[in-house]
């Protein structure tokens, strides 16, 4: 039977060097070879994340580090039972919305700066919550939206944080390893990334990395997370260590992901991931179809997930364009929310080529011609083509 | 180059069949296939634990799930202030002081009874603590205190637990799957395993179950973790899914793990880590050295970890009897905190076999012979024998 092919913002499809890796025996985790494993991980990682801050990898889903994130400098309440902490939860999608929810659960006084889905941010209205804000405070903002496919202005955002004293927390949960992401240039105090998506990962693992003011208010926090006590991280780093157990046959992944990612090299995988979503893009456009994004000056269609707009005016349902690409192999995500059944989303993340790019394409043009929403196959292909050739 | 055989409380080692299981291509998490894998260890996680309480699988560490059992209970504080919730946390070792550490940094009214480490729990106390605190009120254990190789008094703590109207939040992380956890007969309201013990899996998963009427505390309690949000995992699992991207690979290996532990029967297995564990006490001791538990009428020594006392008297160091044995190819656990050189530790786990004990009394014996504490080697080795051919 052939495999499906998962085009989905994770998890991603992974090649058999990365699989084939976590098949290896059982180590210690308090000995030498895991401490140079995870020394080396970090390293690279640091390197792609273009930081000179701490990093450390979490067993846990890039939902595990947005916690981590926040609840650990989140103090929970003081005595009184007054929260001491603002938090201003920029989103123009589901994934920015979960930092509303998580803030919100730590008791933070939370100023959410909620667009509508697919929507770009407004600087004017971030600044305006900032100043509203005493500090300590909190702006927190999902790079790459991939719930709608927005690429969202972080460097802008951090410029802004700066200027008001606040701690920036950017999930760059799947632009890391795929697009140009650096940290440091953005501001962003705590940057998270995801195993199972730009680095080609299964899914598993999350990393962070964490600055200098933001280990300050950590440091002085009593009421931070256990699991994702990002001090006791820090502690257990002195040896290359976690503090608990890690996911031992996710490093060992990991560690064979970064090899291969070294081995590619950083430029030329971003030129891949944005070459890969541009083509995409000119496929679907050139069949009809219609991109999701509402973009403005300082925002951007994402590199490594394609949001388009579900052809429900022609009578094409969510069924019968993923349900159709499905049956001939092919998975690419619905909505989330309320945006079920109103945009499909096909991703381009992690180490696939231009091959698996064509067989979706393909494959979407069979459906909407079997749907009548085409007349004739071929111009989405020889579009992407285009963009690939060309590149 | 040969392997490391690793006989510490986890990683324990894990067979081929389970490692390779791991190699499988991603699928994706909201489809079917995955609903149907995670279904099934659901149901022969139940059977393991001799439940009919919910259950789920977390991706984390045990401690991950610890932090989720108590951290979804702990109302944080209320508006004045005030803690919600008293919790008993009864200790003679590390893990299971660490619940008294999660409790407190929830912010619990916490009523810590703890023991000298590796000394009996006297149920007196724990009595006495439980009329002592006002309800809402949790009381936590550590079930196989693998830190010093007791078995606690799990069914006699369950019947305080019910009789003082308490949950009961039992750590079973080394003794489910390894030994006898019949966890609705204790009367665990939340009972706890982790992957890379007794189930003979890679670490990075951890399952519990939760009864009824901690359900009713979970689902009023609005400062629940987020990545642990337990009724998160309930609402989800009507799906057959997890709320957040679950570690793919971990659940392969997990569904193997458990095909495999039907293979051989529980009772079948029980017997085997009872046969294994009691060899090693008989090894040790013919040898001259001694158990480190200090038991009385309610616990008994671990049937999946042997803590044994450092013979520091004859002036042998943990550097000279585990780096020796490390040289040799087998790597045991030392103390941990202040039991560190004090003791060292022996774990029976998993799918190993009486092959591996025997090879790690043998290497015991020849260190103990280079070391000088006796004479001549053998005694060890008939010891353990004896046991094993016996069963």
């Amino acid at each position: 039977m052939e495999e499906e092919l998962l085009m989905i913002p994770g998890p991603v499809p992974v090649i058999a060097r990365i699989r084939e890796a976590m098949a290896k025996p059982m180590i210690t985790h308090r000995g030498d070879e895991f401490s140079q494993i995870y020394g080396e991980i970090v390293e690279n990682l640091k390197n792609i994340f273009q930081t000179r801050n701490d990093l450390f990898v979490l067993s846990g889903s890039g939902t595990c580090a947005m916690e981590a994130a926040v609840g650990n400098i989140i103090k929970r309440t003081n005595d009184a039972g007054k929260t001491e902490m603002r938090c201003v939860t920029i989103a123009n999608g589901k994934f920015g919305e979960r930092f509303t929810e998580i803030a919100e659960r730590y008791g933070a006084d939370v100023t959410p700066v909620h667009f509508e889905w697919g929507h770009s941010i407004e600087l004017e209205r971030v600044k305006e919550a900032l100043e509203n804000s005493p500090t300590p405070k909190v702006v927190t903002m999902a790079h790459n939206e991939t719930s709608v496919g927005i690429l969202n202005p972080a460097k802008e955002v951090g410029k802004l944080a700066k200027k008001h004293d606040a701690i920036f927390v950017l999930d760059c949960i799947t632009s890391i390893g795929g697009d140009n992401v650096p940290v440091d240039e953005f501001g962003a105090d705590i940057a998270i990334v995801g195993s199972q998506k730009c680095l080609g990962m299964p899914p598993g693992l999350a990393a962070l990395s964490i600055s200098e003011r933001a280990w300050e208010l950590m440091e002085e926090n009593p009421s931070r997370p256990y699991y994702q006590d990002l001090v006791a991280y820090k502690k257990s780093y002195k040896k290359k260590q976690t503090p608990y157990t890690p996911a031992l046959p996710l490093f060992f992944a990991l560690h064979e992901a970064l090899e291969i990612i070294k081995e590619e090299g950083m430029a030329k995988r971003i030129k891949r991931h944005r070459t890969l979503s541009k083509s995409i893009r000119a496929a679907v456009t050139s069949l009809g179809l219609s991109l999701f994004p509402k973009l403005n000056e300082v925002s951007d269609y994402s590199n490594t997930v394609t949001a388009i707009n579900m052809p429900l005016e022609k009578g094409i349902t969510d069924e019968q364009l993923r349900g159709g690409m499905r049956k001939k192999g092919v998975v690419v995500s619905g909505g989330q929310g309320e945006l079920k059944g109103k945009i499909f989303r096909i991703a381009s993340m992690g180490n696939i080529t231009s091959t698996e790019i064509l067989r979706t394409i393909e494959v979407l043009e069979q459906v909407l011609m079997e749907n009548k929403f085409i007349e004739e196959e071929g111009k989405g292909l020889e579009a992407a083509k285009g963009v690939i050739s060309f590149s």
